[in-house]
């Protein structure tokens, strides 16, 4: 494709986009597609001539579309919001163009610096303890997901509980890390994936109410393994479950791992971003005296589109540690002086793209008081919707929803838990279906609830409101049916 | 960002893409950017304001461009290319404006469904085995690079030799892992990731003159260590070496894993995509027979810019087996009815990009012809070069040049064997910093050697000349004053 031709097409992929901003609530939040119907609508096999651009867009409109979940709707309520605002997907772009890879600081030295500084502004932004900055020994590194950070922390821990021999003799100990029943599901395949195994996870208990892991349980429980011979490794402490934005005491649990020289890493994928606002920095009390490792998703909540996760470690010694290798082909004037970073010694993979573009495209467009803004809008309209299910009749409200996140679910009064459980599940079938906007569920002690997590650019009150009044109608036909 | 800023800014940012390339050649090669030159430029603090996107756009220009090192330059010949091609660009854009997670099926059945599509087609283009399709019980996946690749072939081949309980248990006995000293360092690496250990990785001798790894050294190694009570678990074979692009044998490999009940990578990271040439199918001689996974990458060497490598395996159990977890939030019908592919079982991260879309753009706009023809014109290149190597007195050129790298040095006639080395160290220091050009080195059996690799899109013969004359007169001024 000639220069002459990108630019003629890219533009019109840049006004489909555009398009497709502008009528994104003409289509059904959740795609209707049955499995298989955009396998069979494309060809088996693959064309022997190139074709025009044209063609691709028209097929992208026939085949992929109606097979599209639409995370950018402002409808969409499912999962965690995936932000990719403009400025985003323009840094973006602007990093596939460029085409430069980032593995080593000197295969493109503006890659490495850009992205330690955006690091550093993050850490500034979200209040983030001096150790993360990159002038100390610690430092901060973008990865595609927290689930590659909890790996990459695990590895660190490893390596730090071992003397610095993980990496190089392997997992030889019966090897600990600590979740509790609410932390993502990440951590128990990170530890799948490090050698510890489902069978090294231990999953400590939480307060029946606010589902907070209990940090005297956890003090009992490493102290428990360590004198049946196990090597407490990692603690996993979660700012903001997936499930109900749960809230660890990472302070408590920091001084457990204090006690025990158990290594810290605090998972605030969702919620670490909203401590953009003064006002919501008490969500990361105890991290800047207790955490090793913090990690935050600009991809879900500060409208950055995927992949962009922030990893910080408050010493970079037993990452780079437990991830180098040298070999010949990679040896460089600049490595050696030790003057620089080479990042693919803080990751799994050893290419890496320019991902710094993006947030740093992001916090220029929107500066910290678009960022706020943006952050305060998604609390605000989850406060005014829990608001909402308070007062409505035959509706429960889960108690905990600081940021944006409210899970709730009907009454269904005088059906068995079983029964109210299987009516909330059908509820939520009946308006996912519907198109009309799209929610996930949760379990929490034995009960169904629905998750209705608000922080879409594009979400105004409006949607939320719209949303609301759909589930009370769907609620009521139900009801109706049920007696 | 409102759509219509999006659209006035877009364009800019593609005009930018494509002012980029037509004037690239204007650029050095490598940035001449000193560590800290780029980190300085920026400033300490992030904006409190948001500002417009000319401002982003002008310090693109002043601050990032001067540490950019030009990966897409045509006389970019340092590592294996790394192929950001229009169409790519554009695939990579529409799957940031759509901004959807293909983590599971359900969260939109399109970016599973095209990915299984294009996984297949590409098997197709490059005649890889009926075991490897989507149809059977093996399937291919896009992953962000063969290091990752790695490390989820070695979980698949862990879960196998552990009867199904690795991920359950952790590692227990003692595993081994075995490559040659040629093996990409990213299977040291995985080894580490994976607890395995880099002391758990057996390094097999290589023929010295074809640097291939020599099956019936394996063979008894892997005899040694069963003996011994280690569980020989995988054998990574490499189809084009990073260092010389040497071909291991994989056919006599896969007999020796097959005897010992051994789980085969085949890593074709470069070399693989070659194979959309029938003439150069013989590169992937043994893999229909033998293989468990097969690896190659797109945005190497097939116009498909990072990250797109794609991993197939020819029995997808082991693989989810040891990277499945289902938590509550994530359980939907659509995954119980078993009707469906959730790819976040076939990698690290939960979350995915729609990256199919870039594949498909790429081989819809070249079609097969067009792919084979970017093949077959980085080939002939390599070959020319080896051809003026050959026919240059006081040239040394490595025998093996299959594909677009060639590795050579200057003879340096009277220098003991320390010196040589050094002096083509400075040889390359010199071109490099000159900015005409950038070229990398190796080292083989002790002797530095020079690695042109070829297949950038933008590479015509002239360049590939002009890097020669450039060479031949550097090293002419060297040898003069080395006198």
């Amino acid at each position: 494709m000639t220069p002459e031709e990108f630019r003629r097409y890219g533009r019109q992929v840049v006004d489909w986009i555009a398009d497709y901003q502008e009528k994104i609530e003409s289509y059904p939040v959740l795609s209707q597609a049955r499995p298989g119907d955009v396998l069979a609508a494309l060809p088996v096999h693959p064309p022997e001539q190139g074709e025009g651009y044209e063609n691709l867009l028209a097929d992208l409109e026939r085949v992929v579309m109606p097979g599209i979940t639409h995370w950018q709707h402002p409808s969409f309520f499912a999962y965690f919001p995936a932000n990719a605002s403009g400025p985003a997907i323009l840094g973006d772009l602007l990093s596939a163009g460029l085409g430069v890879q980032g593995m080593l600081w000197a295969t493109s030295p503006a890659c490495t610096e850009l992205e330690t500084r955006m690091a550093d502004w993050l850490a500034e932004l979200l209040g983030l303890p001096a150790a993360f900055r990159s002038d100390g020994p610690g430092g901060g590194v973008i990865q595609d997901s927290a689930s590659s950070s909890a790996v990459v922390a695990i590895l660190a821990a490893l390596e730090r509980a071992n003397g610095g021999r993980a990496g190089r003799e392997g997992l030889t100990g019966r090897h600990t890390l600590y979740i509790s029943s609410q932390t993502h599901s990440s951590l128990e395949k990170a530890a799948k994936i490090t050698g510890i195994g489902a069978a090294g996870v231990r999953t400590v208990d939480v307060d029946p109410r606010t589902l907070a892991m209990d940090p005297a349980r956890l003090d009992a429980m490493i102290a428990e393994d360590a004198a049946a011979g196990a090597v407490p490794t990692m603690v996993c402490a979660t700012v903001g479950t997936t499930s109900t934005t749960a809230i660890d005491p990472v302070a408590a649990i920091g001084e457990v791992c204090r006690r025990h020289g158990v290594w810290l890493h605090v998972d605030a994928a969702y919620a670490g971003v909203a401590a953009v606002c003064p006002e919501l920095r008490w969500l990361n009390e105890g991290v800047a005296d207790y955490a090793d490792s913090y990690t935050t998703n600009p991809h879900k909540w500060l409208l950055t589109n995927f992949d962009c996760n922030v990893l910080w470690v408050a010493d970079r010694e037993p990452l780079v540690g437990a991830l180098s290798i040298l070999p010949e082909y990679l040896r460089n004037q600049a490595s050696e002086s030790g003057e620089v970073i080479d990042y693919r010694d803080w990751q799994i993979p050893l290419g890496r793209r320019f991902r710094a573009l993006k947030l740093w495209s992001v916090i220029r467009w929107y500066g910290a008081e678009g960022l706020r803004e943006h952050i305060r809008t998604g609390v605000a309209l989850a406060q005014r919707l829990a608001g909402w299910i308070r007062d409505e009749p035959g509706f429960v409200l889960f108690d905990h929803h600081p940021l944006s996140l409210v899970c709730f679910r009907p009454a269904w009064d005088g059906l068995p838990e079983d029964e109210a459980n299987e009516a909330t599940k059908r509820l939520m079938e009946t308006l996912n279906a519907s198109g009309d906007l799209f929610l996930t569920h949760t379990k929490v002690g034995g009960r169904v609830l629905l998750r209705m997590a608000i922080g879409a650019p594009a979400t105004r009150e409006e949607h939320v409101r719209a949303a609301w009044r759909r589930i009370v109608e769907e609620t009521r036909k139900l009801e109706k049916s049920l007696q």
